[in-house]
């Protein structure tokens, strides 16, 4: 446990929760957020993470909330130990054309998917910067690169995420901490597509769609990554017909 | 005159007004809006069209006002005309790094940079496709494209916007609506870089700085190319060595 | 005439013909070239040159042969006049997967889209740059910037020309020579198409195929930019739904 | 031994070595290729490899000689063992300007960094596809993404190994073959760079250059993926400032 903490900021049901799972097996300490009325189920993924061994507390915040985040980083760098890795996490996948997303509806997906990424990075890497190690590991995907119809309001934060993530990287790489960008480019097993797609046993079966698990198996490896051969961003797709 | 109009949103002494005086050599009627407390200097690049044969309209508005700039795009619709050519050209180029960047800043500089054009896109881009026809044009920078040390919240917005461009490309096309996104990679001949740079005169005498007419040119290309040969992008720099 | 003359290498019955045709119209001498064996059709673009008031000059040339190469453009310079404009137009679209594309298909096609662009940029861009003007593009397409299932060749070769343009622009030009790259995404309204395209009126119609003209107003656009306001690329594509 | 063998393509003494090594160490039996000229060099790594438990076979070939590449591979799979990884390492760096750059040169880089790379993907992806599975893994570096001025023949070469690449994990990835590829951006520490970076030893002190070893670690990772979760891209470079 003296390894430090790994905070994961949006540990969902899912990616989030298999990259905490992953980091807690390693030996550290997960720090997991979710939105306050989601705390009920970070509370049992906690329980999952303890009775694998690991050690994981939970804490309902809203990533937007400038001063809830500042409070969040020095609390756990006080109470329960240093951060080596930080996850950011949080998606804002809406589908809506230009004249349908509402003003309010553009300004709550940056705020969730990219300012939220923003308040992160401002608290959490000026820590690692002064230890001269740390990883801070952004989720994209492929809206983080190409906009679409329809995607305007996500893929804008997105793209926004990502090069806010380049930026930090360029800052804080040469102070010994390193930032990387992921690129998720298809659909993960997760409780959304379960619900939602009827073909879902089928395509998990024949490795069609992303397992968490897997994900999070690259997550891990960017962290262990030496400092002299660091990657900035790799993108994780299944095998099958469709890339874009 | 009856050509309709032209938005620049963003009609500053430099780009901006060089676009602004292009379009209306055009013959549209120029909508310039900068914020409030510039309405004197917009005034005045409005005397300058007018006084070269053309027809301006300033407009003092804060870009990011939700309800101001929906009142703007039906202003102009209803009292002087059908919006022909939008141009988005408000940047917000600040250079901190990500610790001195307060949220507040990193947020208004979004809001600038990218929540204005969101808005301007949501009243305008309709408004086009029902006439199944017109033109937007958003300024982008060598930062919307590439993360850099001391620029988080400048190229994290201006990724934004180009992807909010592209999205908008997307849908909109198909509608015969033309958006393109530009990208300048320089120092353009501006106030700002008169006041700043102690050689700027050699350097314009060696055409090392953009100049905002031939920006505009370009722009007017854009404007002018007929549909089945549409440009989404393009870069525009001097000819000179540091190619970022 | 004494306008200098514009080198079109792949002075196809298309693009490369309406590149041709555009430059002529400029003022420029238009000297274009060939394989061989299409000779007839190339003394035909030219009297449709000399018919509409230009001067044009055909050439059966091989565009791989190295030496043919270097007369070529010898030849131009000292008998017709300087080469002020220079577009490198040939493709060499094929489409087989890569166990079916064979060795010599793979070399043959990247001596045609690449190599033969590098014959042409060694050969014409030191004249240029010894006169301190003059504009080099670079044809490309989607494949230029993504490898596609069955392109191999096609995508590889293109991507090669690319990195060569962008590699030319900045050696030359900080020496006052304009090399540029285009991005054809989309069907052009050419012979195959018109042989190989049931709907094709019906396309060319509704502007869903790009029209050669069209192509040509952007190239001699990009020849047009003053050098303080240089574009490196351009995409062109029609307004229709499908964007790669 | 009986993982079957990982084919190294240019197995130098440096990155091509360690990767080498590497998937020894894995249980695989390396096949390494150099040059004939270079076949000491390489009968000696494949010692190493030996005294460390592992299976080595050295062949001395010219990557480009079209019947020589496909009797190897067809010889290591009867002989040897089905190819379950293979690796093109083949670089080609050379600086020159164009002018500088003769046409040979130009075809003998392309045929050296990207041919042969065609020619291992044509005669190796089909037998993996056959089998279901397999990992091909190109080395690319920052030219492979961006031309620069004196690096036309390398950047051209470069990027068409990417295409072709991308265009091969588009093909293959539905067959369940594995195909990625790396931009190695910075200074490896290779026998070039130790006889002629005066600092080379304050640089590896302070881990400034890549370590082959720590490189070859992320091919073996990109190699275990499971195929829910590929990477086709991943950058690799070291903590300090210059970020090209």
């Amino acid at each position: 446990m003296d390894k430090g903490t790994a905070l994961i900021i949006g540990a969902g049901a899912d990616t989030g929760g298999a990259i905490a799972r992953a980091f807690a097996a390693q030996g550290y300490h997960a720090c997991l957020t979710r939105r306050p009325r989601n705390l009920d189920q970070l509370e049992s993924l906690a329980e999952t993470i303890r009775a694998a061994g690991g050690a994981a507390t939970p804490f309902g915040i809203d990533a937007r909330d400038e001063e809830a985040m500042a409070a969040l980083v020095a609390k756990i760098e006080d109470k329960i130990g240093p951060i080596e890795v930080c996850v950011f996490n949080i998606g804002a996948n809406v589908r809506f054309g230009i004249v349908e997303t509402t003003p309010r509806v553009f300004r709550k997906v940056w705020e969730m998917a990219c300012f939220g990424g923003f308040l992160t990075a401002h608290n959490v890497l000026p820590r690692m910067a002064e230890r001269g190690h740390g990883t801070m590991i952004f989720t994209g995907a492929t809206a983080s690169i190409r906009g679409g119809s329809g995607f305007s309001a996500f893929a804008s934060a997105k793209a926004g995420l990502r090069n806010l993530a380049q930026s930090a990287a360029r800052e804080f790489g040469p102070k010994g901490v390193h930032v990387a960008h992921t690129i998720i480019d298809g659909m993960i097993d997760s409780n959304f597509i379960r619900d939602n797609v009827p073909n879902v046993d089928a395509l998990r079966a024949e490795d069609r769609i992303l397992n968490p698990d897997h994900i999070a198996q690259s997550y891990v490896h960017l962290h262990h990554q030496p400092r002299d051969a660091w990657t900035f961003e790799l993108d994780l797709r299944p095998y099958g017909e469709n890339w874009s």
